[in-house]
């Protein structure tokens, strides 16, 4: 198994290649190529579009790469998703993808575009308190499909969203079809009342209202100079009452080490 | 001319309210209606949902008030907006709007179902430095319809929102019909990537494509721990050019005392 690792957002730290680099020669079951576009910089991204998204096609093209994964988030990929999901080379739909958080852009693109695709850890989760376990979560799904990497509730066609993306790729050529698909949601970072405004945007869209259910990752959240008045839960459980989604309780991803792998279908 | 103040997001304190009151009241030409409602609070709002869309409602139904003014902005106007403009009162569509910020979701709404909507400073810019012009600006233009209060470039139809509120209601039903006017937009407090991120989802949307125009009020950035590369004009410039909608400068509204007023249209 040959796993490519590309930078679609921000850049990888070296520190993190390394450690995951030694994890994966240890296991002795895959072969990690980590491109040296992982390591580029410019301004905020990992390089250039034009470089992020040249590194993304010519893994996507190469035979012997069995899946790409995607270094880590930040900020970026949806800059480069439209045009890496069209005019996919040959094979690119026998690879698997994964990644998670800004990656989600690219994981709807690709998905859309009829390509395999999983949320689940990336490379730079090595940083976080029991890293190791997401690493070794990451590459047991992607060499071995092992089934306790995956988010132990699913129940079928599924997909995972970091909120905020989520809503910034609403109604843009990124859009998946939720149709029948149970929607899984985390956050990071925004206030109370921002995930209130969020869940208004997501619930209010017809298409979203075609999801057969949502459940709710964790969220970390900052305190607001006032208090909301309701958590992340009660403020999920509302937005599905007046949209009519069936809300089917919590989910076991986050931006954290214990992120379980969730599969598209 | 009779102007009545409501609260559809978060509360007006009680300062900024009296202060407002004695620029009125000195001028003469205006009599201020404060709602009690302005100084409810519960959780994150000025009173809950009910509450807030009674007051709006109660105010849209006075035969005797001529102009209604939302005291501030905060979060949470988008959770009255669609109630507030379904079944409007006789009379409603022949009294003018006024606000910004969160208030853009009722903008927007109200603008849908044919009322006159101003983007324009709010009673709780008093507390800027300068909220005194902001204030008499407000008034010159609901009391005497005053020309210098106006954003200087107007040409054409238009509309204004803050980048953040009109992000979260492209695909709801507050979307408002952005063919062949200009749209303007103003920041405040989100980082130069999420800017970019915000102007990604913007101009992505198929019916922001059909608005004639764009141009970019004042943002207020916080530094980001990477700097972006590019600054808040850099990158509208950016998705503008990519997204084909001529840019056309900067414009004179913002998150500060010297907000103009800009009449959808």
């Amino acid at each position: 198994m040959r796993i490519a690792v590309i930078a679609p957002s921000c850049p990888l730290n070296r520190e993190a290649a390394e450690a995951v680099a030694a994890i994966a020669a240890a296991r002795g079951d895959c072969e990690l190529l980590i491109h040296s576009q992982c390591f580029s910089s410019d301004g905020h991204f990992a390089g250039p579009d034009e470089e992020r998204l040249a590194a993304l096609r010519q893994v996507m093209a190469d035979d012997s790469v069995d899946a790409i994964w995607f270094a880590r988030g930040g900020y970026g990929s949806n800059r480069i998703a439209e045009a890496a999901a069209a005019h996919l080379p040959a094979g690119a739909r026998d690879k698997l993808f994964m990644g998670y958080s800004d990656g989600g852009f690219l994981l709807a693109a690709l998905h859309r575009a009829g390509c395999r695709v999983a949320h689940g850890p990336m490379p730079m989760d090595i940083m976080r308190d029991g890293g190791e376990a997401a690493i070794a979560r990451a590459l047991d799904w992607l060499v071995g499909g092992e089934a306790t990497a995956l988010e132990p509730d699913l129940a079928g066609p599924t997909m995972a969203f970091n909120l905020t993306v989520l809503s910034s790729l609403l109604g843009t050529a990124l859009e998946p079809d939720f149709t029948g698909r149970e929607l899984l949601i985390e956050e990071l970072d925004e206030e109370h009342y921002r995930i209130d405004r969020f869940m208004f945007h997501l619930t209010s869209q017809p298409a979203v209202r075609r999801a057969s259910s949502l459940r709710l990752g964790r969220c970390r959240v900052p305190e607001n100079d006032r208090p909301f008045g309701s958590d992340e839960e009660g403020i999920v459980r509302d937005w599905c009452r007046r949209s009519g989604i069936p809300y089917r309780g919590r989910a076991d991803i986050g931006h954290d080490a214990a992120n379980k792998v969730v599969p598209f279908s």
